[in-house]
């Protein structure tokens, strides 16, 4: 059965309307926006869960919210095979990232019905809520929920806009949130033997390749973070005050940042995983053209697929920040660091990936995925995960996020070789 | 006549009773506040009349709202020997910036008067409106008023806070704000002889040195300024964009600042004056910590006595920031730079300041003035002007500005025996 360009080809058709049809019904005025936990969230599981009535699946939804629909295979006494990704989106987002895996998981369960596919074990398409943290500021709450892992604090958790909390935005769904808070997980985990979860790249590693435009996750990088660095100097007249008698809180930072990106260079050299990001830096209110600044607030973001990198980047800034302090005299003040470990994929899962993507002339590339996703999540839970990344422009998280249709069939083909030859 | 010693002792109840007097009249929550063109510059120069009332001064007040108060000389066809500063302060001020200059002219008319000391020319005690640019973003503006040099541009300047241009503020003051957009003095020139300044130290320079409290002032540094430089990077997934796809505007403009801070200190060894200050950096308002950059907006600032230094840096920075273009793919765009030229004093005046302190083994140094002054606006005009300064603690433009009165005393002592000696 080598149905490989059969479907690139005719499951276009199929994919495409599934994308459009969401696009449209969550169109904002530049790209889309698909709250968590919102109507329109549901809305659009309704309509994707009409599909799968239409394959026939057995549709379940679980107490997150988070909806199953499964093939069912020849032996339902094995776990299944899961495949999917979330439905939410950022506010003026792109449509894909999150529905190009739930978008490829129901294509490969067309093309099974299609073709009278009934595979050795249940084949679930998992389409998963509120894994974006733009909304209330906690990311994965669909996945997190499932495995209990929601915490009574996050769920009183405000909208960064509305009066409402996360857990009134849950419940509104008709869902019992604290019921996501008990540490056990509300699905059957016994019944969920892999994950498989297809998204877009969010960088541009793939996309910057003319040949290689799918690739397969080696892991997903942890952090460590500050969310306020404050450099403490001493404001003077820019005029009045010379080099030797200042304490200048922005040369003073430009110089961390600037001694941490040769680092950070040094350690590529040497092999290491690692990026490092100042998204914010910002004067105080009172700073002004003709005044020594007294004070800046950054922060910091380092990620690498090792968690030791993390830790021994975020001590060689803490040392290079106390040298700075000597040579300059001002003073470095660090909130308390936030860590996210790594996510790791299962060796043999993204192995079998690459095996089909050879065996079918797939060309594919192993790459590490920067952001977080609620594969990590699922294999937390002990679950073995896998990814599959497809090329995508304009980065992510913005209304000109893109992908090639082209290139998601590609990806939608390589799950599905991995899923025909998994038993 | 050697008063030196007595001035300095006695002269020091008269001089403090001023100060605290204008102090309490204009206290705030912090410090001083006395608003340029405000009720309270208005009561304050009340205040000062009163007591040039109580000397036998001739009191004058000119078109743009200064007060004049002349010790007539014994041959009154000389142009006169003025002295003085400014009466108003920033929001939230220290008490010395401005009216330590007039107190100190005062205190040495009141010593004339105490020893019926005649001068050959007119002395008169010069004390000027709004020197400071906090509330209308506009210095200088009782010295350039007096001059003709407003232009009806500024008079339409708004408030920083209230509802209200800086015209309809002069014209509350009683004063026709259109007669001082004509490009004429609205003093007669012919009468000014020459102007020396008492003014604090902005910067630590004397404080920093135990013995040397009270200075001259070598010239007025000028600058070059960028209100608002942006540069333009990428913004991208702070996880998921490997560093060789980056275009980070932060690390960009980081590295620009700490190249500019390496070429300064070059500058410095090689013997130029030369100071340069980013004052406010702000990233934009959708920045965010897991984003890399995609713009970040400065301001520049570079000071120097030597205007050829300015122009030579500026174009140093042009320079630099195009290399750093180049190397990351970001673009830097400038707003249109703003050049103030430095502001020189009157080389025979001052010798004659450092003379008259040599003279009465007053430990006194040359030093620049980071800062502008009101100096500038009259040495512009064609009239000889010097500057003292006094060791200030703590810098200032804020509440926390402070002054020796020992140091003060010394300064009104080199005022004194300059004015003694003058002819």
């Amino acid at each position: 059965m080598s149905l490989t360009k059969g479907l690139q080809i005719e499951g276009l058709k199929y994919a495409k309307a599934i994308l459009d049809t969401v696009r449209r019904m969550s169109a904002d005025t530049l790209g889309v926006t698909r709250q968590g936990y919102s109507e329109l969230e549901t809305d659009v599981l309704h309509y994707l869960q009409g599909l799968g009535r239409d394959l026939d699946l057995e549709i379940h939804c679980d107490d997150a919210g988070n909806v199953w629909m499964t093939l069912p295979g020849r032996d339902r006494s094995l776990p299944a095979l899961v495949s999917g990704s979330h439905v939410d989106s950022v506010p003026q987002g792109g449509n894909y990232d999150g529905l190009a895996g739930v978008t490829a998981a129901l294509t490969v369960a067309w093309w099974m019905r299609r073709h009278q596919f009934q595979p050795e074990r249940d084949y679930t398409v998992l389409m998963m809520r509120c894994e974006e943290s733009s909304f209330f500021g906690k990311a994965y709450v669909g996945s997190l929920g499932m495995m209990g892992r929601l915490t009574p604090a996050d769920l009183l958790l405000r909208h960064r806009t509305q009066d409402i909390t996360l857990g009134q935005s849950i419940s509104s769904c008709g869902l019992d949130a604290n019921a996501l808070t008990t540490g056990k997980p509300v699905i059957d985990l016994e019944k969920f033997g892999s994950f498989i979860e297809l998204h877009i790249e969010q960088g541009p590693t793939l996309t910057s390749n003319e040949d290689v435009r799918v690739g397969v996750v080696t892991g997903i990088r942890g952090n460590v973070r500050h969310k306020n660095v404050v450099c403490h100097g001493e404001t003077a007249h820019s005029g009045a005050v010379n080099k030797e008698f200042r304490h200048d809180a922005v040369m003073a930072t430009a110089t961390l940042i600037h001694r941490l990106e040769n680092a950070w260079q040094a350690w590529l050299d040497k092999g290491e995983d690692l990026v490092v990001t100042v998204g914010v830096i910002r004067t105080s209110a009172t700073a002004a053209i003709s005044v020594i600044p007294g004070e800046v607030s950054f922060t910091i973001d380092m990620r690498s697929l090792s968690a030791d990198t993390c830790e021994r980047f975020h001590a060689l800034m803490l040392q290079e920040a106390e040298k700075i302090e000597k040579e300059r005299g001002v003073r470095f003040v660090f909130d308390k660091e936030l860590y996210t470990a790594p996510g790791e994929v299962d060796q043999a899962l993204s192995d079998r990936l690459y095996a089909a993507a050879e065996a079918n002339q797939i060309p594919c590339m192993r790459l590490p995925s920067g952001a977080g996703h609620d594969a990590a999540v699922i294999g937390a839970a002990g679950i073995p995960v896998a990814m599959i990344f497809v090329a995508n422009q304009n980065g992510s998280h913005n209304p000109h996020e893109e992908m090639q249709m082209k290139d998601f069939m590609t990806g939608v083909d390589l799950l599905w070789q991995t899923v025909r030859t998994f038993d």
